[in-house]
């Protein structure tokens, strides 16, 4: 067990750097026991780090005996190992290696920790794209089997993929908001009061009294709006106690959330946030391709495509495309996860006033409809966002109208009440967008330790 | 009220940008009315933006009608307002503004947002020193105050700087990690057992059960450790149920957390930490220095030092540096906020293992001691880490030694069942980072909307 004993001067190699110009040179390397083989004399291991491997090799002979042999044959797959190595050009390319050009010949062999000889999931099944192998009888690995042993099913090439991309969404949209001056602000997630309604939020106990869990950061984006930030936004988990077992709703997942004060329309606001979206999309094709390509084995699908500017089109439009294509629904129907009429990324302008919350503008042309709009993604919802009301006196009615208790909400109206500027934004869920970009089927496999109403571990 | 009626291609200078070279031309400008002051035919107001401003005035002649004026005079303070004017060259420099060269002439003014007359607290007495203006029986304006308007204290010139300072932490803590070959990640923050140690943690009413709200992201960032992600790091909100009333503690803070794996010696990961520390100082002194500066106005003190390499010292060395300098100790008490008794920043190695918790690495050499440390800005906690057990044997046997449930930290003692690698990590706390950072004294200054037994609001 490595415990820090000593520091040593040792250099590891990494096993994507192990290509021919490294041939014939004695190197370290600690990787994992990907596959092992013994075969009479030899035996042959797969190392692993990430998504790359490389086959190396252990035969009896000069400098190495037939314990060592033995050794290595009975180190458990997912050990993790120190080897001392050669690196020899292969003649014949290893085809099932990302290394396919050498090989090693180990002539010595660390266990720095060894794997229990079962392993819960296999790493080959979790990765087998649907179908496939069916006739040899081969294993595959169902969701809640790779929930449950998320350690080992984040060990994946997809996974490792996936997680990885997720990590360049959050960045790319960071980048992009710094660059366009807006200020990343902490929203609090414990509140007094459940400010949004009250439904489908959870309870807290906090010291003598009861708290809930912010369902989104919100008001207080929209206090910071009137704080003079500007612009700003937040990365950071939201919360929702809705009893909906889909493959699309979490009870708690990531928030990546924009508001900004604009000048005259809030159209300014969807020019940001859909610039933005698209900033994300150019990143993820130009620098993520690998993983991109990696997801797609396991899960084929259609590369995702977007239009500059952004499709916009009007809520009454979107509803009259979809009754040409017989849907049937009414005028203030709220319109969500329609098929995919259009673009892999458009959005809906114009939501009926109704649908929405309580501190949307309505529209200043026809008080049905309101300044609101959603954003999709290969047909699903991955934004709502809207012009929020920034007068007291019109927010007030407006939440008289919802029958919203006043006393409720009065810091959140108290807010507008010193000067406050004309502002929207939207909210926006990660896990959905990176699910919708690789176009995969379940929020689940974008979420590492995902929760909804009957999975609270790991 | 802006209801997005029209789009606009009117161009909104910004006050910042309102020097000599714009002198002559006519501009439109949206900003608060910071102060407005009538004499006689005239009216003066100062035009605020964040931390810039400007004076503006009109006069009864050619261009403006005596009810302009009074309509001038009558604008409440912290409106906000559009206003068409000439830029003009000033002979003698207006100190009392940011925008000392110029004034503006108005000519067209239009109320957007009304503030009420009266205001909960004065900007200028928000931003006053200590002490300032006492004779003279100026305000000031206490923390709770300040907290209990946050969305008016948050427009004063030190919190516009404190939370844009702020936002740069965050960003250049990732951006230094993701040049590490850092992966950030997503860690619930429901979860299902309390599991280290139970004490001090927040329970929520989940559906029909109850779980609790994660004291710190520990767990998920070592489970990703040894899931291959390799080095990690994830910024969220960690939730401490510790009824602490004192300058230094929250409920709910930001945790800036890192965990990466180690070749030989967890010094790798301590010097990772604290490179990124450094590398976040110096963004901070070449970037943010009108920030700084700001802040320093209000609240004076010594620009934050920092050596590099970062100075570390072993615990025992700690101890008998204090004992020298007459604090009474025992050999494994915890040694915690002491005194600066040396650099700004500092690491202290290898606390008694009896003080640590029970995943925390032995030390090889000496059983009453272990791989563990702090880190400390101008003599206060902001880091606490350690090399932690990687081996499921040597980790069930410490938490049976603390007398932990087995059961209740089953999943996590199994993570380290099939191959883990030796790791170790560190979480650091924003609002303290900051607050030491610009030496100020309380932490309430560097969270937003903060949280502690008494404060839930706003």
């Amino acid at each position: 067990m490595v415990q820090s004993q000593q520091k040593l001067d040792r250099v590891l190699v990494k096993v994507q750097d192990l290509t021919p110009d490294k041939a014939d040179q004695l190197i370290w390397l600690r990787a994992r026991v990907h596959t092992s083989r013994a075969k009479g004399k030899q035996c042959f291991l797969v190392l692993r780090q990430q998504q790359f491997n490389v086959q190396a090799l252990v035969a009896v002979g000069d400098r190495a005996s037939k314990q060592m042999v033995k050794f290595a044959a009975n180190i458990n797959k997912e050990s993790i190992v120190d080897v001392e190595a050669v690196v020899r050009k292969v003649e014949q390319k290893i085809e099932s290696c990302s290394q396919q050009d050498v090989e090693l010949h180990m002539e010595r062999i660390f266990v720095i920790s060894q794997a229990e000889p079962r392993l819960p999931l296999q790493l080959e099944d979790a990765v087998r794209p649907d179908g496939e192998g069916e006739e040899e009888g081969r294993a595959t690995v169902n969701q809640d089997t790779k929930l449950d042993n998320r350690v080992i099913d984040l060990r994946t090439t997809t996974s490792q993929a996936v997680f990885r991309l997720q990590s360049g969404v959050c960045q790319l949209f960071r980048d992009t908001l710094i660059n366009k001056g807006f200020v990343e602000i902490q929203t609090p997630k414990i509140i007094s009061a459940a400010s949004e309604g009250g439904a489908n939020v959870f309870t807290v106990s906090y010291f003598k009294t009861s708290a809930y869990l912010a369902q989104s950061p919100q008001l207080y984006k929209q206090m910071c709006i009137c704080a003079d930030f500007d612009k700003v936004f937040c990365v950071g988990p939201v919360f929702r106690a809705e009893d909906s077992n889909t493959h699309r709703h979490l009870t708690e997942f990531v928030g990546l959330d924009i508001e900004m004060a604009f000048n005259y329309h809030y159209h300014e606001v969807i020019d940001s946030i859909t610039d933005t979206m698209v900033q994300i999309f150019k990143g993820l094709r130009d620098n993520f391709q690998t993983e991109i390509q990696t997801v797609n084995k396991q899960y084929p699908s259609e590369p995702f495509k977007f239009l500059e500017p952004t499709l916009r089109l009007e809520y009454t439009e979107g509803v009259a495309m979809l009754r040409e294509a017989g849907v049937e629904m009414g005028d203030e129907d709220d319109l969500r996860s329609e098929p995919e009429p259009w673009d892999h990324f458009y959005v809906l302008d114009k939501y009926p006033l109704a649908v929405r919350p309580f501190y949307t503008m309505p529209d200043p042309n026809n008080p049905k409809y309101s300044n609101s709009y959603d954003m999709f993604m290969r047909g699903e919802e991955i934004l709502s966002g809207a012009q929020r009301i920034h007068d007291a006196q019109l927010l007030t009615e407006r939440a008289q109208h919802h029958q919203i208790d006043l006393e409720k909400i009065k810091a959140y109206i108290d807010s507008f009440r010193y000067g406050a500027p004309p502002h929207g934004g939207g909210g926006i869920g990660l896990e959905r967008v990176c699910m919708l970009y690789l176009g995969l089927h379940n929020v689940r496999q974008t979420s590492m330790f995902p929760r909804d109403p009957k999975r609270l571990t790991p």
